[in-house]
């Protein structure tokens, strides 16, 4: 039976505020990207996500980013690689100390928001993280947008690397994603996302903005939970993958 | 040759503030205690100082604190013992993954300020940091104030407890410190200070304010890093010791 | 024609955390208690909130709190009266200035959460708040509970005071507030509140779980926004109002 | 008797830390830069510099910065001029209300760090920054850095502005600051230092690292007050103006 992993953002609250249906997505997914204080979380945040996800036997990764709450990490800070080496490193050390309070195993890394953006294109900053990953703990993988420096530089690395595509986004002919501002940017119809993702998922061939297909790799669909319809699309994708008999299975093991 | 431990707060800045003659105190002292974000400390400075710790040859432990930047650690905010579960285990696990990354590991966890205090005293947080200190690495041991119910509870607990004394602050006939709003509270004196300890070290007898003394263990001696005068009487006890043929050596082996 | 004042404390996201719905309950309140940077709110929050109150002509007054972004200024932080003081001030000085920048006037001063409750009780922490707004500005009123040290100390002071209901809050016979944790403490349904209210304003007897009523003045009910169901018992409180042709309006005017 | 203005930047500690020897340089200044919650300050701070500086007579203005504590103020984060605007009101409106609670008014307005570079060359931010201050309070005047777009801004506007030169800093002969990374850029000899002062006030000619000079403006001259040799440069350039017969004394004053 083929199967496919379904990630998400989660955790990404802080103090009294949340962000998402966290419960209901961690019913959809089966990998979770848990905010470990950086752009979001903090130390009940991290123990409640990481507990509600070993109950619904998600498979949990680190999301560290920017130290940026107020911006919710999506901001370009002007931080040096050596400074993001050790905001990263000392985020995914938190979280798997939280991770061991709770019995839940940290099992890889993804970067956040324009984290994730900087490390997709800058050598420097990917190999900054995938040091301070590797240094952490050299068992974590990482997880990296489909087609970026931080795939590349993983690999190079020698250090396991998974790669995602975005249920969401339109992609460039490059494979790149669509930027926000531009038309063609987000999907917003379930059905029409779903069938996207189906398609692709047959061989390997990502439909693009400029009409022709693009070749992808891809070990797991990264699907948001923060707006409004997360959740509806989230299960709508879910469904049409098990309907045409995929499964829905995390790209790695637990532990 | 009979050794003792020094041990000091080190790694309490914050981005450009600094707290004291981090170098100076590193030359001097066997043991350090590391800011890891509670009430001081960011991912650079828990490097930097790890960095300096290491090439010193100095034992690392963690400080964790109440998660209370604005008031140093040193108020005690109403937290749950399952909230300062989380935020020690949390402070601990980042130090450790910025140890790694820059090779120094993390041997031993401090409590700091308010939260020391409080551990001190209160079975159900004392349980909560042993317990978090356990989860996030059993080879960790705790330095505990002598006599507390911090050092009893990892005693209990079967976790490896070391006892430190304080270089100068006076004590009660109970064993306790003398509150600082009391008199007798602080030696200035660095002679003095330095003399206190030489006659401990001979018999475990520490005199009190009450004219008697009382029985204290002791691995480690705590000299306060933060005070103008710090240096100079952290290198007057250190120099006393020495001339008495007693070495200055951590109470825990590097790693 | 009778008129009564809604209040509901709105702008307390932060960054990219919202906490309730501000537009629907600016259609419904006279007054909207804007945090201004202690437990909620920044200058983009603050900013919006206020051009939002403008637009819908409603009276807005500053929501200090204690320096709690984490704990939500729930938590009673050990702050002397006189740091109580200063950083009262200074929230409402910067939502003051914000006001000015959008011109929308700061009309009073209502205390949040922790600092609210203590300064019902403690006559030093009212003091404290009562003599910092007076010297921000000495036009500023101040919205307390109905019956505490916060509403005595102001009027000794001869600061202009009103006084607050709760919509959904039981009484005990004194006057005060149920404890959050004993039975009686909230009340859930829209109907039941807009019934106690409309009878509370025909002779100001406020029923109590003690059965007899007490006597309680009031310029102002205050409504919660934040509960999944705050807008709904917000709109049927209103409704049940002007059905019986009492109006909504301010207790103070705009500026 | 001619009188020219010293400023520094003051009161740029944080709850336990501190930056510099505030006492100290206000015996020498005139004005003080008084930090307001962005990059350093919190409302003790605040107070407690109002406070001395009123006790020494020394003129305060409010020194606004990026809110970046962790860095600061000398990072240029990724914010829009709106954005500028409202955190420039809110940092200002806290100072303003702190400064009454203590009696001490706030004069003038001086950005700090990469706020201060980018308001240098950036029309939109500049303008942002001034209208920002006009809103709070139109008898806030500006100190600009001489020749800089904030300036020109300001006397577009209408807002009152006095400008400054550094004692401490080469410039080019287009009369911008030698960027701190380039030779020349630094004078760290005091004597230098004051007579290059000395000079300039005779013709308003600063030389430069060109050979030639240039024409500047200045109404003040800015010493830093948080390097090791700060007090004793400071102290020295005060001694050699009131040496020559020149007076030091605020640029605007007090209330």
């Amino acid at each position: 039976m083929q199967t496919i992993d379904l990630n998400a953002d989660l955790g990404e609250g802080y103090g009294a505020w949340t962000m998402g249906d966290d419960a209901a997505m961690l019913a959809i997914v089966s990998s979770a990207n848990v905010a470990c204080g950086g752009h979001a979380g903090d130390p009940d945040t991290m123990a409640k996500t990481l507990q509600l996800a070993r109950s619904h036997g998600v498979v949990t990764g680190a999301h560290p980013s920017y130290p940026d709450r107020h911006g919710f990490g999506r901001r370009r800070l002007p931080m040096t690689p050596a400074e993001i080496q050790r905001f990263t490193a000392a985020q995914i050390g938190a979280l798997i100390a939280i991770g061991r309070l709770v019995g839940q195993p940290i099992s890889y890394v993804k970067p956040h928001g324009a984290l994730a953006n900087v490390a997709a294109q800058d050598g420097a900053v990917a190999d900054a993280i995938i040091r301070a990953v590797h240094s952490v703990d050299p068992h974590l993988a990482i997880l990296a947008i489909s087609g970026t420096m931080l795939e590349q530089v993983a690999r190079q690395r020698g250090v396991r690397v998974f790669s995602e595509i975005f249920a969401d986004r339109g992609y460039t002919p490059d494979g790149l994603l669509v930027p926000r501002s531009d038309p063609g940017a987000m999907i917003h119809d379930p059905d029409v996302a779903a069938k996207r993702l189906l398609g692709f998922f047959q061989n390997w061939q990502m439909p693009t903005v400029g009409g022709a297909s693009v070749t992808l790799k891809a070990h797991s669909v990264c699907i948001h939970g923060d707006s409004p319809d997360a959740v509806a699309m989230a299960g709508h994708i879910r469904a049409s993958f098990t309907a045409r008999g995929i499964g829905i299975a995390p790209f790695m093991s637990r532990g």
